[in-house]
């Protein structure tokens, strides 16, 4: 008999994801009833926030409950469909969660175009990362062209794009990231006009010497020590999108918040925060938007698919927190 | 012959000021020339801004010069003047100093209406903090009718005019004070529908008792404590007038920042700093407003006059950081 393999979540983590935070296991394979499809389901998008759904706090999206499928984006393709929209064989992308096989109705589904770039793609510049950067750098950041914009972990999902919308703005675009690879990449793979590494000690000095008209804009995914310096060096009147902060996600007791709040006040900055399914409505342009840029050959975007299957996934998911990813981290199935 | 009664910033301050930080003495008084006037000084605005101007950093304002006499707004009377557009006995506001005498060539100076209200109110609701709050929550905060606003420090200058402007845009308008008798002041002279005594504690139970619909702008004057539990009781998509951060202006060491920074990013706020001079072009429009509900009588204001003159000044300041002060704080000459 066909088995499903699937991760739900047993207990809130503390810290960093263990093993042990999750029941991994197979369960018969379900089939789906009349007006739904089975999602054989390929790639399993490892995101940041997904340590905020394992914890039970008030936050724009209700908590994992225990015992659920870990809350996950996934690609992959329709089979044993009783749906007439969708058909054995499409490429969809949607909340499938971390397992081999899901059930859908369709709601929240959308299709994925092979064509146009493969699938783990779809879970990244594509995907939800990419629509991201879209609405965050031009909906709440707001650049003008001629201003300097810079993105924290600048080589990762959303950052890589960022920068590149950037660029495309007229804007300087200045990454931070950690380690001579990744500020390779964002330069050469990704044609920030710098990058700054925020391992190599002086960040100030480093931030003062990339951006030599000060910070206009900062999309922050990071938080903690490498958003107060940049928060020091802001222009008046600049814009900060807060996207993420990722360096605080793991905290087990509660972090410091941003020592440099002052320049908020006295440099008159508006920090403004997002979630882009607020901008669920205009998907479709942003995607539109974005696969025209990839026709082009004008965005370009680096995805780190890891093997493992379902039962790699803490593994696989520590890696964001730890910078051991590479570009979009994506687990195979 | 006739002498002037000076306050000079001798050196900077190390956390709240002493008589030692200031260089107070009696100088010879200096006559018009022409295009000039000599102001007698009647009233100094005591601000917690000032604190900051003492400070060598990089700010909204240049710091104050050592050996330079003290940055001050302040109201007081023309006499000598050389100035063909201000006359000997006019009342006028302007950045006079902490001093008795101040020659002005007119520049950034104001005419005052003595018969719509008396001299120190010119520094409070109808000076600077009422052009602030003005501003901080019409043209930043934005609230709509309905919405819970927060105000913190209500009691004081800018606080008790921000609950009165929310009151009349038909919110909820929440004032958080220190002690009973502020408490008093806020929801009875002031008109606030709840005040919240940070100094009773519970402060998060208070806050949800006054906020029964959660908190959509918050008016921030003061930071610290008070405002991380703010933030973590703020709706989505609220808004944040960040106007001060009394709280750590006297810090000797870099204060904490706010620990609930995730709440901007989860509830999808927008924090705006702010200050007033950025709407200096719009300040006519503001004071008519204001002047026009004073003479409705939908505006009232409290001052704390102190008398003591020029060397009272470190004593009085330290009054704001102490919350020794209750109301608008002035020192008389």
């Amino acid at each position: 008999m066909a088995t499903n393999r699937v991760a739900r979540l047993a207990r809130r983590p503390r810290g960093m994801v263990t093993r042990g935070d999750f029941d991994i296991r197979d369960e018969p394979l379900a089939e789906p009833a009349d007006g739904e499809f089975r999602v054989r389901v390929s790639h399993v998008s490892i995101d940041p926030a997904m340590r905020g759904w394992m914890n039970d706090a008030r936050s724009y999206a209700a908590p994992v409950k225990l015992g659920d499928v870990m809350r996950a984006l996934a690609v992959g393709h329709v089979e044993a469909s009783r749906h007439r929209a969708f058909k054995d064989g499409d490429a969809v992308s949607g909340i499938f969660g971390v397992q081999r096989y899901a059930i859908s109705d369709g709601s929240g589904v959308s299709r994925v175009d092979e064509t146009l770039a493969p699938m783990p793609t779809w879970l990244g510049g594509l995907g939800m990362p990419g629509l991201t950067a879209y609405f965050g750098l031009y909906d709440v950041a707001r650049p003008e062209a001629g201003e300097t914009v810079v993105v924290s972990a600048a080589s990762g999902a959303v950052g890589q794009v960022v920068g590149q919308l950037a660029k495309m703005k007229g804007c300087r675009a200045v990454g931070i990231a950690g380690g001579p690879e990744k500020c390779r990449m964002v330069t050469e793979e990704f044609g920030f006009d710098a990058a700054v590494d925020y391992r190599a000690g002086d960040l100030a000095g480093q931030l003062e010497a990339a951006c030599p008209s000060g910070i206009d804009v900062d999309f922050e995914n990071v938080g903690g020590e490498v958003f107060d310096t940049v928060l020091a060096h802001m222009n008046p009147f600049g814009r900060i999108a807060l996207c993420g902060l990722i360096s605080s996600y793991n905290a087990t007791e509660v972090p410091a918040g941003p020592a440099n709040i002052r320049y908020v006040l006295t440099m008159r900055l508006r920090m403004q925060g997002f979630i882009v399914s607020d901008f669920a409505a205009r998907y479709g342009e942003a995607i539109g938007a974005l696969s025209g840029w990839v026709k082009e050959d004008r965005l370009r975007f680096v995805t780190d698919v890891r093997e493992g299957g379902v039962d790699a996934y803490p593994d696989v998911l520590n890696l964001l927190y730890t910078s051991g990813n590479r570009g979009k981290l994506v687990l195979a199935l």
